[in-house]
C-alpha cells in the first residue's frame, strides 16, 4: 500500500507541480491501483511512473473544479489504447455531475471505450461506498465551494499468522490439520489431545487506514475521516497566519491541517494542493510551521512515494 | 510570424511528445497568438514557452477527437486566471459539438471565466472565416473518421515603401508631401511640377501564407488549403508504404504528404502527428523518405518555431 503523488498544486499547474492526482497503489493487496483526482496530465504524470493504466479499477473524484477532473477523459481514452486486457471495467465515483462530465466529453470526441464504466455519484452527506472482506471506504462531505467530498479507505485485519514453532513443540506435524488449526477449530489429535486453533493463531495484524481530502476549509467532516488514519491527505493551500484567507477562499492552512492530524490522532500527514505562491523555502517554512504542532509532517512533491506503515501488532 | 508546436504527436501523449497543438505567433503582426487544436496539456507546454495566453485571441480546432481538444478546458481556465487584462475575448472556430463540450466542461466545474468565448461552429464544406485589411482565414473539409477541417491563413500583401532615394534625387525634402506621395496621389511641387506617387512607391511586399491541415487520409480539400502556401503543416501518422493503413486509418502517408507539397507549390512541408511507434532514426526516415519527392520538408518536434519567411518580392 502506496501513495504516489501525481500533481501536488493548487488551481494551476506550475513547472514544478502538476494539478490534483494521487494513486493509492495496491498492487501487493489487490493488485490494482486507484486513482484520486485527476487533473489534466495526469495521463502524462503516469507515462513517467511505473503505474500502467489498466490497473486502474476505481477512480474517485473529490470535487469537480477542473483542476482535479479535466485529465478524466484524456486518461479514460488513453486506458482504452492499451488492448484488450483494457478491457477491465472501471468505477468513478464523485459528486452529481462527473458522469455528465465525462458523457459529453466521450459522445463529442466520438470516443468509444474499450470497457465499460459504473458511475456512481455521491448525493448523500456521507456513506460507505462499498466493503468487501479486503477493504471499506466511505466517503464524507466537506466544505468547499462547490460540492467536495473525501475519502477514507479502511483495510481490513489480516488474520493472525499459524504459530508453526509453538504446533511443533506440542508435537503437532505440518499437514492438512494445519489449515483446520488456522481456521481456528477445535482439533483431536491421534494421542486423544484436544488443540484449541486459536490458541496457536498469532495476533491479527491491523490493517491501514489511509483518509484523503479534498479541497476543504475546516469541516466537521474531516474529522469522520480522518480519526486514527495511519496517513492523512490534507490540503494546504495557504500558510500560517492565513486562516482568514483560507476560510474566505475555502481552504485549509499548514496548520489548520496540522490541527486537525493532532486532534484526530493520525500517524502521518501529508500536506498537498500546494500553491504557486509556495517555492523553494516557502515550501519548506509551511512545512517546519505545521511540524510544530505535529511533527511528522510532509510537504509533498509531485512523484513523491510514500509508504503506507502497518500500524503496531495489536495485543491480543 | 512563427509557428511554435506545443504537440506534435498522433492519438496519445508519449514521453517525447504532447498531442496536438500549434501556435501561430503573429506577435510582430498584431500582437496575437492563434492556437490551431488544443489537445490534454497544451497549458502545461506553454508554461515552457515565452506564449502568454491572454495573447491567445482565436482558437481553431481541426477536429473534435480527444487528442485535439481535452486541453482546451484547462486551458481556458488557466487563461481567465491571468488577472483583469486576461478579460481579452476569444473566439473558437471549430465542427459542430466544441461548443457542447466547453460548455458542459465549464459548466460542471462551475468555471466562470472572466471573458467572453464567442463559438463558431464549421457546418459547411467550405467558406471564409473572417477578412481584414491584415489576414483572410479560410477553412475546407478534410476526410477523416470524424468531420475534421483545415485551415488556410493569409496575410495581405504589405504595400511597397516610399522610395525615399528616389524623392530626394529630384529635390523633393521629408515633410507633409511625403504623406500624400506615399498614399499614390498626384502632388504638384512649388515649381509646378507634376509628381505621381505611384512611381516613388516600391513593390508591395508579398504576405505570407499557411497551410494547418487538420488529421486526413487523401482528399481534393487539401489542395484548395495549401496552393501555393509558403508553410504546409500536414499530418504524417505513417510512412512510406503504409499508405493502405494510412486510407483505412483514415490519415496519411509522408510520401502523400510531400506529393502535396510538390503539386501544390508549396514552399516549406512541415510533418507533424508522429506516432509513437516513428522514434529516433525512423523519424529521420519519415523526413528522409518526403524529401525524396519534396526536399524543403521537416519533421518538427514538440517546441520547434519555424518562422515563416516573405516570398520573394513580387516583381512590378
Ligand atoms: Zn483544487
Ligand atoms: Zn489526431
Amino acid at each position: 500500500m502506496e501513495l504516489e503523488f501525481l500533481g501536488t498544486s493548487a488551481g494551476s499547474p506550475s513547472k514544478f507541480r502538476n494539478v490534483t492526482a494521487l494513486a493509492l497503489k495496491l498492487l501487493d493487496e489487490i493488485n490494482e491501483v486507484w486513482l484520486f483526482d485527476v487533473g489534466e496530465g495526469t495521463q502524462h504524470q503516469i507515462l513517467r511512473t511505473t503505474i500502467r493504466p489498466r490497473k486502474v479499477t476505481k477512480i474517485f473524484i473529490t470535487h469537480l473544479h477542473g483542476d482535479h477532473i479535466f485529465g478524466l477523459p484524456g486518461f479514460l481514452s488513453s486506458r482504452s489504447f492499451q488492448g484488450a486486457e483494457a478491457a477491465t471495467p472501471l468505477t468513478i465515483y464523485g459528486p452529481r455531475g462527473i458522469k455528465q462530465f465525462v458523457e459529453t466529453s466521450m459522445r463529442v470526441s466520438q470516443t468509444h471505450l474499450a470497457y465499460p464504466i459504473k458511475y456512481v455519484e455521491l448525493d448523500d452527506e456521507e456513506g460507505v461506498l462499498f466493503e468487501n472482506d479486503r477493504f471499506k471506504v466511505s466517503y464524507a462531505g466537506l466544505d468547499h465551494r462547490i460540492k467536495c467530498v473525501g475519502y477514507r479507505v479502511e483495510e481490513k485485519d489480516y488474520p493472525g499468522e499459524l504459530m508453526v514453532e509453538k504446533l511443533q513443540e506440542v508435537g503437532v506435524r505440518p499437514g492438512p490439520i494445519y489449515g483446520q488449526i488456522k481456521a481456528g477449530q477445535v482439533v483431536t489429535l491421534d494421542d486423544g489431545t484436544q488443540l484449541n486453533g486459536k490458541d496457536f493463531i498469532g495476533a491479527p495484524k491491523k490493517g491501514r487506514t489511509v483518509a484523503i481530502l479534498g479541497d476543504t476549509r475546516k469541516t466537521a467532516g474531516i474529522d469522520k475521516l480522518a480519526l486514527n488514519a495511519d496517513v492523512l491527505v490534507h490540503e494546504s493551500t495557504f500558510g500560517k497566519g492565513e486562516a482568514k484567507l483560507a476560510r474566505n477562499y475555502y481552504h485549509s492552512t499548514c496548520i489548520q491541517a496540522a490541527q486537525t492530524a493532532q486532534r484526530d490522532h493520525v500517524k502521518k500527514l501529508l500536506l498537498t494542493h500546494i500553491s504557486a505562491r509556495y517555492v523553494g523555502s516557502m515550501v519548506k517554512k509551511l512545512q517546519a510551521d505545521a511540524r510544530e504542532i505535529f511533527p511528522n509532517t510532509w510537504v509533498v512533491r509531485d512523484f513523491d512515494t510514500y509508504n503506507v506503515p502497518f500500524p503496531e501488532r495489536r495485543e491480543k
